[in-house]
This record gives C-alpha cells, structure tokens and sequence, in this order.
C-alpha cells in the first residue's frame, strides 16, 4: 500500500464544477463534473461534492489522500475563504476551506481558479520551465494567474491577479462586480454575447440582409430566427465565414490586447497563455488580441512577448492545478 | 582597514543626476548632484560622473569599495543597458553598465530608478518590513517597482514596473514613448504642468476673471503675467487656496488613482508609496489619487490599501536604493 498517493483537485466555476482524483505523476484517475449552479447555498454544494466523491474516496482509502486542493472564483489561499465572488451562485463570504474539511475530514487548500489553472500550466502545460508568464482565462468571467520568479503572486491579502477587472473601457458596460467597464465584460464567453448582442441589435435596426451561400451559421440570420446567440455559436460563425462574427472577435481581442498591454507593462511576462471558453476560438481571438496588445505595447516590450493557448485540457488544467496546490 | 565598506550609488534621472558614497549601515558618506542634460551623450555623462567621484574613491582607497549601484530610466538589470529612455538625454541603446565598469573598474549593477527607489524604501523607507508593494515615483516621468513576496519583480527581461506607460487616457495626449495616453503624460511632474497649461488656456480663452485677496500665487495671474507654469507652482498657488491649482491636483490625481486602481487588481498590495517631485505636494495629491483609486477599485481590496510618501527624501532613497543593488 501507498499511503498519500493521490490528491483531489476541484474546479469551480461560475457554471460547472469539475473534480479529479490525482496521482503523484499527474495522472487524473476519476474525474467527473456537475453544474455549480444547481445548488443554491454553499452547503449544498459541499454535500452534493462529497455525496459524488465519497465513494471514490473509499475505494482508494482515505489514508492514500493528501489532501484537497481546489481553484473557485474569488477564493483566498490565506483565508480560506470565497469572497463576493460575483460569478458564483452564492453571496457574501463562503468560509468554502471550513465547509469542505469538516465535509471530507481531509486537509484543504484553496485559491483562486486562475491561480490553479497557472499552477498547472507551470507543472504540466504550456509555461513547463517559464518563470515569469501571465496565465489569463477566458471562461464565465476572465480571471489570471501572474507568475513571477517561479512563484505564483497572490499579493499582500491573496486576490492579486483579477486582471478580469481592470477597468476596459471607462464608464464601459455594468459589471457583476457593481463596476463598470471591466475587462470581464467584453472578454470573456459572456463578454462576447453581450458584443454580439449589441452588434446584432444594430444589424436589426439597421435592416441589414444577409446574401450568399453558406450563411446557415452566420449570426444574423440565426438570432432571427432564434433571437439567441452563444460563445459558441459566434465561434461556430466565425469557423462558416461570418464578416460579422469576425468583427465581433476583432472587437473582442482589440479590448483584451490592449489590457495585456498593459498587463505587460507592469509584469514583464516572458508568454501569457489564454485559458478558457472563449481561448478555445483559436486564431480568431489570439490574432486581434496579439495585433492590439503589441499596437498597445511600449517599444521595449514589442515583438517578445508569445501569446498562446493552453497547453492542457480546459478540464484538466484547473483539476492538475488545483491538485497541484494540494502536494 | 576595512575592506568593501562601502558602495557608490548613483541615481540617474531626466533631469538630475545624484550620487553618494554610502556605508554598510546606510548612511551617505559623500553625495552631490549635477544636470543629466549637461552632457549630450552617454560617453561625457560617464566621463564627467568619474571626475566627481574620483578623488572621493582616492581618498577612501579603491579597495574599500564594493561597486556601484546605479537607478536609471530604462535601465535592464540583465543586461547592463539603457535602452530607449524617452526621459533621458540620449537615444538608442546605451552600454550602461559596460561604460561605467571601463570608467571606473568597479562592479556596476544597474537597473531603473523606479526598481533603485523601491529597495531603497524596502530597506529604509516606509516600505520597510513589507513583503508586498509598490512604489510609484512621480518625477519627470512616472516609473515604478513592484515588490512581491519580498522580491523585487524583474520579469521576463527586466523591464516589469512600467506604470508609467500603462495607458491611462486611451487616444490621450502623445508621450515621449511614441504612444498616446501613457499615464506619465498626466501624473508625472511634466504632466501636471501640461495638464495646467490646457486649463489656464482655456481660462484665457474664457476670459476668466480673478479677484479677492491673496492671490498673486495663483496660476492665472502668475501665468497672464509670465506665461509659464511649473508644478512647484501648482503647488505653491495650491497652497495659497487657489481653486485652479486644486481643480487641476484633482484632475492628475483622479487619473493616477484610476491607474492605480488596476494595478492593485493585478498586485495586490499591502501599500502604495508615493515618491518624487509631483508626491511633494502632499494631501493635494494623495486625497484624490486615494478618493477615486477607492472609487474605482474591486470591493475586495477596498479601504485596504494605503497610500503612503516615500519615508526618505528624494535624494537619499534613489542613492541609497542603488547602493544597496551593490552590496
């Protein structure tokens, strides 16, 4: 027998929860995931966690668990706690570290989702052997791990790296945070709703029409017909052609490149690795933001800095992060 | 005798440049300062600093010094060069390090003032016993150093810390780096003067009238009278009560507090000190940079945040930052 082989690393978004049991050579053993969103209080959740990791627990023995290590929105590695997170389905302050030791009786750490997802691109993806880097995700809402000297920066109270809210646009759109202008709500899978949302509406107004074959998946014609648009289907747009789909990711990776500009400007990171939903659209985001980051960019700074996806799974990358933290 | 008792350090600034010789126990044994823009290359600048600093060497034998720690504009603490500093004198890129180890035949460690200033308050300043801060000098540019679990960041290649170029006003007004906004074209020293400068047109333009008492330091009449305004004057009218000068400290800080805002989302730090020229003004500048950096700030850092002056004069942190770079 082995005894603390494994580690459990925890993924929790704003819409789905993801969990993996991890070995020592970062190997996911059991993973699985569930909608966040179905459980309305934090104690629910916990419950309903351990209700679907109980069993794998057992058949392992709770003596081969390290521990518990876990990325959420908002979440503090010094605390312990999940503040004010405005992407979560849950309000105020979640003592989440406390819920979950009592629930499972096995050591827990906690950070941020972003922080997790750095830890393990540094381990197993794309920053292997960086040690500066920027890893920014591009999910529910836009979050970012700063690595700086090999050592992840939580900062003085352990929320640095809320890149998602630096101010974007001043006096720009109404943010979950009660701000306005973050870069969260252009850049990240809701952000480009809302960019499509609103660039449709004009098109409506506009009585702009659509010609030519092919157009099937272009937006326009399908928010006509459905009234609706996703992250995904702007993608899937894009991918068909759409002019419209196209501008609405140039807008998009305009707004991001020009915040890592000045991301970069403070931090100096060798790479920044995009993360996330919205990250998955490939050159269509990763071009406009590379071209406005380095338009945006002080001279010292042009040309050096690699802007690429992630190196893991979108699933992986926060359970081997969030496992990561628990070793 | 004691052997490497001291080290030289030099802070080489747009305008000044100043220097001391500084014992192991931080006191400056011997400093002066003289016009950087006297000499219009790199070559006699190096020159002339070691024929100020020459018989000072002589005196204390070659033996017992250390080397030399040098803050400059632009500097690279990798490389030993200054490259494309739009606040100094000279343009291109400058062998810094390698032109004052020829002069001199010490060991130089060069990086930029910001980073020089940052040490210097870590190890005598109001940053002393902090693991995590920033330092935010406001001269004739704006620079900054960025500690973080007590370290100072680099980056990648040595250029992290520059919020002076992070861009605070987009399509703002033209900076000596060759882009639009930067942030040191409003909170700097030269930028609080053009901010002026824009107001007291527009006063001329509006036929502003100014009565009462007291008022021969205020900036409309000073500026109707000479047709110049300097920040030292913005300070003095402010002092005197005048609403123009506040109105435009309300301005600069309001930009800076916004820029600060972001790069505590980004650092999170336990404080920000505030350093140089324009940082003399005292409350005049730190009350609005505070009010609207709270006001813009993520729930989670606010009221946290201190926003302090450097604890050491202007003179003594960049000198005794640099020298500390040598021991």
């Amino acid at each position: 027998m082995q005894s603390k082989s494994f580690s459990i690393g925890i993924d929790i978004g704003g819409t789905n929860t993801a969990y993996g049991i991890v070995n020592r050579r970062g190997e996911i053993q059991e993973q699985d995931r569930f909608h966040t969103t179905d459980y309305n209080t934090p104690e629910k959740f916990v419950a309903a966690l351990y209700a679907k990791l109980a069993p794998h627990i057992a058949q392992l023995d709770q003596e081969a668990i390290n521990g518990i290590g876990v990325g959420a929105p908002n979440a503090n590695y010094y605390t312990g706690e999940v503040r004010l997170a405005p992407n979560l389905p849950w309000r105020g302050v979640i003592p989440l570290r406390h819920l979950l030791e009592e629930a499972f009786g096995l050591p827990v750490t906690i950070t941020n989702d972003a922080n997790a997802t750095a830890i393990g691109e540094m381990t197993y993806g794309s920053a292997r052997g960086m040690r500066d880097f920027l890893v920014v995700t591009l999910g529910t809402g836009v979050g970012s791990g700063f690595v700086a000297n090999g050592q992840l920066i939580y900062g003085h109270d352990g929320f640095a790296g809320e890149l998602g809210h630096i101010i974007a646009v001043r006096d720009g759109r109404p943010c979950g945070c009660g701000r306005n202008g973050c870069l969260e709500t252009y850049a990240s899978a809701t952000g480009i709703v809302k960019t499509a949302k609103a660039y449709l509406e004009q098109a409506d107004q506009d009585q702009v029409q659509i010609e030519g074959p092919g157009t099937e998946d272009w937006l326009i014609p399908v928010w006509r017909n459905t009234g609706e648009v996703s992250s995904s289907g702007i993608h899937k747009a894009a991918l068909a052609g759409d002019p419209a789909a196209a501008e609405i990711f140039e807008f998009t990776g305009k707004i991001l490149g020009q915040a890592l500009a000045d991301a970069v400007a403070i931090t100096s990171p060798e790479a920044i690795i995009l993360f996330g939903g919205l990250a998955k659209a490939g050159d269509f985001i990763l071009k406009p933001t590379k071209l406005h980051m380095e338009k945006n960019m002080l001279a010292v700074f042009q040309n050096k800095i690699d802007i690429v996806p992630s190196g893991l799974s979108e699933r992986d990358a926060a359970i081997l992060g969030a496992a990561a933290l628990a070793w």
